[in-house]
């Protein structure tokens, strides 16, 4: 799937980007200031107004963990995928009750169970604050760029107020190219109403994923509260009873989670020949790791049966944006189009912008050189998460609050704080045994990267093994309780410094060495890759004016496109839509082709024909999972968890000959909730708009 | 190290090969019939003569599964790597008594203890037999070629008789260039006599792995016997008490398993994006499913322990591999190394051979289309060993029993199964909750590549996951049995037949579909590479003669180097030798840098000024594992166990100033048989000649 974990996993890869691509029919992920309504009435004669545009912003929601969702109705009932809700699934399942393979109704409002460190947000504003950002940063390079940057950013969000049920990010579009506060209504209450049975929506599994035609039921829903009762949701979209046709008009409104499609060649060139051929071999040994841990028993599987599943997500994904950057024509599409833009720029004397690219180049040697070191240290993904993650965070806290707030780390501004703490504090279950071999696997790959004679390996290990450290750390510690993490929260640096607790301990041990080398490769290669994107983007803006959407950004984006099917790799026509009837042909009963129970026992009440999920060609990409697929008269026709196999390529640029996003189709959602789920009461609320 | 199991899976992805490359120094993998001696001599002021050669040729011997060794008594007493002889220790290990972490010491001659299925190679006679092979095949293409070439080998090989200590085989060199038929003396009863702890074999374990300085004691010893006495071995190593110094000449005998040096650039460039790329994760992906079986118990531990280690170093080194190729201006080498080669031709009107390299070109493109199917089935190193390898070959034998000796494929001839039975029935632990997993990861692999609507995909998984035929498969069979295998191997087809083994059955299942993509592979890639190969082999000998060593095979050669250290990635010199004093020292208790007990207090009876490991210019890759470092006087001063990190693009090409071969110092096998192991017995046997 388009899944959650693309922009979880993605951000500690994701790069500053700039560049200039061909432009494609269907291509783009709009921002909702500058939607392309004219050139969407000529292809497809219809133009969304203002009005049209402002209900479908406000109907559509974001999951801050990296999803996309929508309001379905006016108390508050929120549409999403079942895979961007499994983590809440998890938090309230327990050895006995294990939800992710049963699947969840709420019968009634009462039975509505809150979902912790759970986030949507519903953008309400957007400002442009280019010229203040701009200005902040003239003249400053290196670190004095990013502390400019930093303190800028923490004004700006401030600028909202400390209600912590608003929320402003300041969001970079064009790479530096322009800068807007966004400004959201935050919703942290948000309860469980509905999930289905985990094969059920995953069916088909790893291989089915990223593939179509296809047969899944990725369907979450929850709902959002406000002071305890549903929040009142006046845009909302409302539902189509007859779904979509082939060739109709659809659009998706969403978050897609990052592009890379204004990358400049020597950027390319560093992620196919440096950053990939490190990370999918990584990747493949933690999958495996995984594999054969949930191998060993029924509660190993029930505590990592979805890491699995992400994690081969994110191998696919990866192996896509790969095969597309080693696709020796693909690649010259991109130097052909960097050419152009180059050549049209000699023409219009700003040569002194146009050493961009040559900086870039320049980046690309010095991040040769850091990247590693940056890349197990300060970008490691389990330092940053679970156990350690979490006594890191609790650590920095003390110290990051005794500072003024704009010379604070980004993510403990006095805003990011109140979504740190709610993470923090959050009653969720953190696996001690997952949690060791997450750890084992950070450690052995550290000290294989950096050599074992290195400083750091050296103090981190001292005289233990990468799996002595692993298991002492997480054996010893106390910090998976969230009463704990509570107390040590509150009980400031005091707390921390008489803390006796190993993982708190090594935190302390190791915080200094990742802060220098985070700082090191902020200022080495954030800050001159900021500074040159945005000459590229200025130099983009003279020849093509905004006529280009920006990289996606996990903001929200709009684009359109139409139900359509495509060729496959044989050549064969794939045609757009599925139906129950081809689900239970496929069901051959061994996982991941197993349906759930439910399932078998409602096949003769369900109407077979009913279209079950469907291909079109809008142009998305991971972060845009739970995205709504809406008609013209913006009623939900579908609700996008995927895309083909040749929409991995997407990434780096859009093919709309090939590139489909894939949606369960309006139609199925309803027959599925009503003849297998009869949760009559959820899809009385949703055919009703009441 | 420099291991076996590089050959053991290097060859499911060997090609064939051929182009040219540049001349370095020291660079050559010499057959022992061409030996540049001159060329020797005017570097090194010494001459190796005729008999020199030969005598070195015959103290030398090959171990099958992919090791190099040699004889060190007149009383057959063979040294190797312990990493050559693990499987052996591991074979005859129970759960009760770990003779990898323990080590084992032959106190007596009757304590000498046999090695199920291990066999020695002595190479006696060369001969050339190109005129024959290259008739036989004359005219012939595809299919046809390949039948020929195979009747060809059977002949050549029968020609040596049917005696079992006799081995003939046909060789390809300069890739099909020319032809030798190898005669070896085959020595199959070879006994334990000495084999250290892994925790003092593998000191450093994966970090260190193809580093230096090093500090490892990887020195196992063997006993050839023939009929229950000590193999009379009279053409032996004698022993260097004095050992090397820097500079000095050494010469390094055995088997490299495989280079590439002579790849078309067509043929680097399939490697680079299409075979490492797929290649790499998979791997990671094994490794990691290995590493958390080992974590699961001390059991766990004892079956997998080394194959973690393996396929750790199988990592680095293909990973080195894809690195070599990724690095732009050691790709321009070759891309110019050919254009010269072609341009030499091209001025001797031999126009017709040289469309061999468009000729090349085009099979990657049919290669592209069918390699991962045959990688996926024919290939697959998964379905080729352990427990259903074992069921696949009692299933073909009696089928290809029945067909002329010429017509079998060349694995089941009379004198491959002479080798292939002894694999078949040793009484060897196949433990099948490892033989599971692997099963397990092949079934998945072989799923996600061909998808899962492929007719061959549904045929051998009908209604199981890949997870439920794997465990159907190996907790239903008897083949782990070695009577079980005795009998059906002896029972013929109808033991095949009434079977009701599901391992058996399966195989049966499958064969034919195993076959069939063999086959087409062979026709369409093998059989066009090689006649593409051979005519620029000709090209080459016409441009350069044959003052070119041809691309290593597994077989007998002979190198020269100097004792050298090198600059290291920082620019630091890196001295030669490192010491006993250096290993205490870098010994911090935790794994991999725990020493054994033993070690621990036997450091006061040490002489810690002892050279232990040291590096040399010797042209080596794995398969020379075991070879022993002689001096001009043949005499012993080192074995080499690997090499440093930059001797891993040395599969591609030789680069003298930093590829590095890295041996055990003959002083310090010596002090540490006597003074840790006790070993008195050998030491003196070793030392005495006699």
């Amino acid at each position: 799937m388009t899944a959650k974990v693309v922009v979880v996993f993605a951000c500690l890869f994701c790069g500053v980007t700039g560049g200039i691509r061909s432009v494609y029919a269907d291509e783009g992920m709009w921002t909702f200031d500058n939607f392309p309504a004219k050139k969407v009435a000529q292809k497809y004669r219809f133009e969304p107004s203002q009005a049209w545009l402002d209900h479908v912003r406000t109907a559509s929601l974001r999951i801050a963990g990296g999803c996309s969702a929508s309001f379905i109705s006016p108390r508050g009932l929120v549409m999403t995928n079942y895979h961007c809700v499994v983590d809440c699934v998890k938090a309230i399942s327990t050895a006995g009750r294990n939800l992710v393979n049963t699947g969840f109704t709420a019968d009634s409002a009462a039975d509505e169970w809150k979902c912790p460190d759970f986030e949507l947000d519903q953008l309400t504003a957007i400002r442009d604050v280019t010229e203040e950002v701009q200005k902040s940063l003239a003249g400053k390079t290196g670190e004095a760029a990013n502390n400019a940057l930093q303190a800028e950013t923490a004004k700006l969000q401030q600028s909202c107020g400390s209600d912590p049920s608003i929320r402003c990010d300041l969001v970079s579009l064009y790479h530096g190219g322009s800068y807007d506060l966004y400004r959201y209504k935050r919703y942290s209450d948000v309860r469980l109403v509905f999930s289905p049975e985990f094969d059920a929506a995953f069916f088909g599994g790893d291989p089915d994923n990223f593939n179509f035609p296809r047969f899944d039921f990725d369907l979450g829903l929850l709902r959002a509260y406000e002071n305890n009762q549903p929040a009142a949701s006046s845009d909302y979209f409302r539902w189509s009873r007859e779904g979509s046709k082939e060739g109709q008009l659809v659009f998706v409104s969403g978050n897609p989670g990052g592009t890379s499609r204004e990358l400049t060649v020597s950027q390319l060139e560093f992620e196919r020949d440096k950053e990939l051929p490190a990370l999918l071999p990584e990747i493949g040994e933690y999958r495996g790791m995984l594999e054969e841990f949930i191998a060993t028993g029924p509660e190993q599987a029930r505590e990592a049966n979805e890491n699995v599943f992400f994690i081969g997500n994110f191998f696919k994904v990866e192996s896509g944006r790969q095969q597309a950057l080693m696709d020796p024509q693909f690649f010259k599409l991109k130097v052909d189009e960097e050419k152009r833009l180059r050549d049209a720029v000699g023409s219009r004397s700003m040569a002194s912008e146009a050493k961009a690219w040559d900086d870039l180049a320049q980046v690309q040697v010095e991040r040769t050189k850091l990247y590693l070191r940056q890349d197990a240290m300060d970008g490691n993904f389990f330092f940053h998460s679970g156990l350690l993650g979490r006594a890191i965070d609790l650590v920095r806290i003390p110290t990051e609050r005794a500072k003024p707030n704009g010379e604070r780390l980004p993510e403990y501004t006095d805003q990011s704080l109140v979504e740190k703490k709610e993470e923090l504090l959050a009653s969720i279950p953190l696996f001690k045994d997952l949690g060791e071999l997450s750890l084992r696997f950070a450690f052995t790959n550290l000290q294989r990267k950096l050599g074992a004679d290195d400083p750091f390996v050296r103090k981190m290990l001292r005289n233990e093994s990468p799996e002595q450290l692993a298991h002492r750390l997480v054996s010893g510690t106390h910090i998976d309780d969230s009463k704990e993490r509570e107390r040590l929260f509150n009980g400031g640096l005091a707390a921390i410094e008489t803390s006796d607790d190993p993982m708190i301990r090594f935190a302390v041990l190791i915080d200094p060495d990742l802060r220098l080398v985070r700082k090191e490769y902020e200022a080495k290669i954030d800050a001159p890759t900021r500074s040159a994107a945005e000459r590229i983007a200025k130099l983009r803006f003279a020849v093509y004016g905004t006529s280009i959407d920006p990289d996606a950004t996990f903001t929200a984006r709009l684009n359109y496109g139409a139900v359509k099917g495509f060729n496959d790799a044989r050549g064969q026509w794939v045609p757009p839509y599925t139906t129950f009837a081809g689900l239970f042909e496929r069901a051959n009963g061994a996982p991941p082709f197993a349906l759930p129970p439910r399932w078998l026992s409602a096949k003769s009440s369900l109407s077979l024909s009913t279209p079950m999920n469907f291909s079109t060609t809008n142009d998305i990409i991971g972060g845009n999972s739970g995205s709504p697929v809406i008609d013209q008269d913006a009623r939900i026709v579908g609700l996008i968890f995927d895309g083909n196999i040749y929409s991995l390529g997407g990434d780096y640029g859009y093919d709309g000959t090939s590139n489909r996003a894939v949606a369960v189709d309006s139609r199925a959602l309803l027959e599925g909730l009503r003849a297998i789920y009869h949760l009559e009461r959820v899809v009385e609320e949703i055919e009703s708009g009441r």
